[in-house]
């Protein structure tokens, strides 16, 4: 059994629909189907997950709704016109967001995730419907029918352990092609809560768990991973295969194609993911497995954004508990931290900026008061490098390679981060300095 | 006023004593020494503070200590015998042992500090002695009677901070040269209580500190501090002049000559350390500042005997509150980490071998049981090399230039951490590459 997942812009229009149900139904293989919302169309176009996020603000603000309200509707309407399906899903489409509006209008971290369901919810309820007008066995199921249950935490929501065995059960008693609407679960309380954004790849991997799949399809618009990003780079080497672990290293500073935390519910599984063009099927693709035998440096990614909280004091190292202390206070404030280099007497926390918002000054009075720091300054606008690949640790000389690579180009590396894993060294540098870094790395490692 | 402390190789003998009694007599600002307790004459003698170990270790084995008693007392017999001291002091050495022995017996920790203070204490008496009976007005006075107190932590003590100002009021009514004894400080119950070893650097900063001194000299046996060690570099470029950030960062890694912790009390005064050499005081030392306009390395600095403790687990950055878990559980069992390097979904615990003594299942099983990782392994026999200088954070490529050197050298790194402190970068290795690591590092910057 093959797991296929469709992204946005493969299920954007008519066509694209089409493209993906040819894709699933030469092959007995692709039984469960996992689809985004419609993406973009073009560079003009909206995402039907921006509209319904606009609703949203719109209701919030008190606002009049009605034209993004509208906008959706007409979106499927289109699709399904371009489709000749039998029955229209108009009305049931706004009957649905009217009711989910209404009954969660006080409750907005709900309201949000109820709204933001329904770009997927609705595709795949349409795609199963076009199958079976096209004469293939087709069912729509939801996370609910299938009992994919997730923690209560609206926007950011993980996987209830007990789901895997339910979603086996329920879904081996079908012999149908399914359809799943990606992105989102219940909570215990049958709340809809999605999983952050591009979390289908995430509905896609759970699935692929509890069926124990032979692999994991997932459908894109590029022909695979690239190891470096073609915004950078121009026409960057694709990647042939690489291990989850890489897949998470890279996705976590900049590479989108494949979500950040996808790959976690199959680690101990050893199932393959392939990373597939929706518009080149045959092509291979890029494998993502568990292991394999490369030795080299597989990618190069670098994200901005970041912030750095460095803080100084005498003696820290014999201050039993002082890590810890710091630690705490971020805990209380909901930060998470990225990375925390340390020195003898001084420690700097690196996070993402954007959860700083109107807590910065806070923190930092904290801070002082409470950990009585020598000095603590504040750096922002940080990149992260990171260079991933499983072979760097038996490999002599990368580190080498890489700052020969930035000193030529200049680049003054403010952090460096090679923990004992050695699949991936992270550099911190100035964010205006991160395309400059990015292009010295890839031409000294691919070319 | 200039505050001398003479190390342990300076007041071996009688022969050293009257070397430091001239440095001092010769220097009206030299008003306050203080001494540690006779050191290493040759290669085959025992320190005196050795044979109080031995002691306290036969004592607690319920053994014969006698021979050590002995060999304690001659010493010192041998030193005021041939200074032609009018009184002896034999007696009152054998009944203050005999005291301290008979009267901490039951409370081990105690008791140890009490005989290691004893080698310093002894030796301060004796200088004292002999310095009056050469004619100059001097005085002993004990931590005691200065008002040094700490924390009652034996073996490794800290200061109370209100000291300073009870040890400036007492010390400034006299006008005779003063001799302290270093290396222990008095609880507020009135234990003697010590410092970790070495700490006669430290009784040196705290008077420093507390008579706001213009110059604290520190007389050693080497006419400074050499940007490698002597051991493994022949030769080695002497500094002339390293911030009190440099030498802290240079011996927590392996450089002895100035204790890890004495640059602490001196940090907010901005007075001065210069190290000099006892039998050639003339020669202009090194010097220890709180800032200089230096731009290189200044140093480079080795140390084995850590172990490194890796975790990965999957989602980790997503599991709030995971770091300080891990923390919690090191404080619980007293254990203090160096480094803590980490990936995105992996960290590493560095830390002294010798602190894992009897703890290192105990320590796995938990972070197993109660962090529910992935994967753990431990590393052991790793060396820290740490490259140390202000000027590196305006530098670009000195990680370049070390890394290269590195890698020419085949030494492959498991761990690199600058934080953004950028005074220093870490490198990890294995142990038996650590004298080939620091020849290399050393022949890029000094060469």
């Amino acid at each position: 059994m093959k797991i296929c997942k469709f992204g946005g812009s493969s299920v954007s229009s008519a066509e694209q629909i089409k493209k993906i149900l040819n894709i699933v139904n030469q092959d007995l293989d692709r039984n469960i189907i996992i689809v985004s919302a419609p993406g973009k169309r073009n560079d003009k176009d909206t995402k039907v997950t921006d509209l319904l996020i606009q609703i949203y603000q719109a209701v919030m603000a008190g606002r009049d709704y009605s034209s993004q309200l509208e906008a959706v509707i007409e979106r499927f309407e289109e699709i399904a016109e371009e489709l000749n399906l039998r029955y229209s899903i108009k009305h049931q489409i706004r009957a649905e967001l009217t009711h989910i509006i209404a009954s969660l209008r006080d409750r907005p971290l709900y309201l949000l995730d109820a709204l933001k369901s329904c770009g997927e919810n609705f595709n795949a309820q349409l795609i199963a419907q076009f199958n079976v007008e096209q004469g293939v066995p087709t069912r729509y199921l939801s996370p609910l029918d299938i009992g994919l249950m997730v923690t209560d935490q609206p926007g950011n929501a993980m996987i209830l352990p007990d789901s895997y065995e339910t979603i086996r059960e329920r879904l081996s008693s079908y012999h149908e092609k399914i359809i799943v609407p990606g992105f989102f679960g219940y909570s215990e309380a049958k709340e809809i809560i999605t999983f952050s954004r591009g979390g289908s790849d995430l509905t896609g991997a759970i699935i692929s768990r509890a069926m124990n799949a032979e692999l994991y399809e997932n459908f894109t618009d590029v022909s695979g991973i690239y190891s470096a990003s073609p915004m950078i780079i121009r026409q960057p080497k694709k990647i042939d295969e690489l291990t989850y672990d890489e897949m998470r290293e890279l996705s976590y500073a900049g590479f989108k194609v494949f979500h950040d935390e996808a790959v976690a519910p199959l680690i101990h599984t050893g199932i393959p993911v392939v990373i597939k063009n929706t518009n080149d099927p045959a092509a291979p693709g890029t494998r993502i497995v568990s292991a394999h035998a490369s030795t080299g440096v597989v990618g190069v990614s670098c994200d901005t954004g970041f912030t750095s909280i460095n803080m100084k004091k005498y003696l820290m190292n014999r201050e039993i508990g002082f890590t810890r202390k710091l630690l705490t206070i971020l805990e209380e404030m909901q930060l998470s931290y990225d990375h925390m280099p340390s020195g003898i007497d001084n420690i700097s926390i690196v996070l993402r900026s954007h959860q700083l918002t109107g807590k910065l000054t806070a923190l930092i009075s904290r801070i002082q008061q409470e950990l009585s720091v020598d000095e603590i300054d504040v750096e922002e606008d940080l990149a992260i490098l990171m260079i991933v690949g499983e072979g760097m640790k038996t490999a002599v000389g990368t580190a080498n390679k890489a700052t020969a690579a930035l000193s030529r180009q200049q680049v003054n590396l403010k952090m460096i981060n090679q923990g004992s894993s050695e699949i991936s060294m992270m550099f911190g540098l100035d964010a205006n300095q991160a395309e400059t870094a990015v292009k010295a790395v890839y031409e000294a490692f691919f070319h």
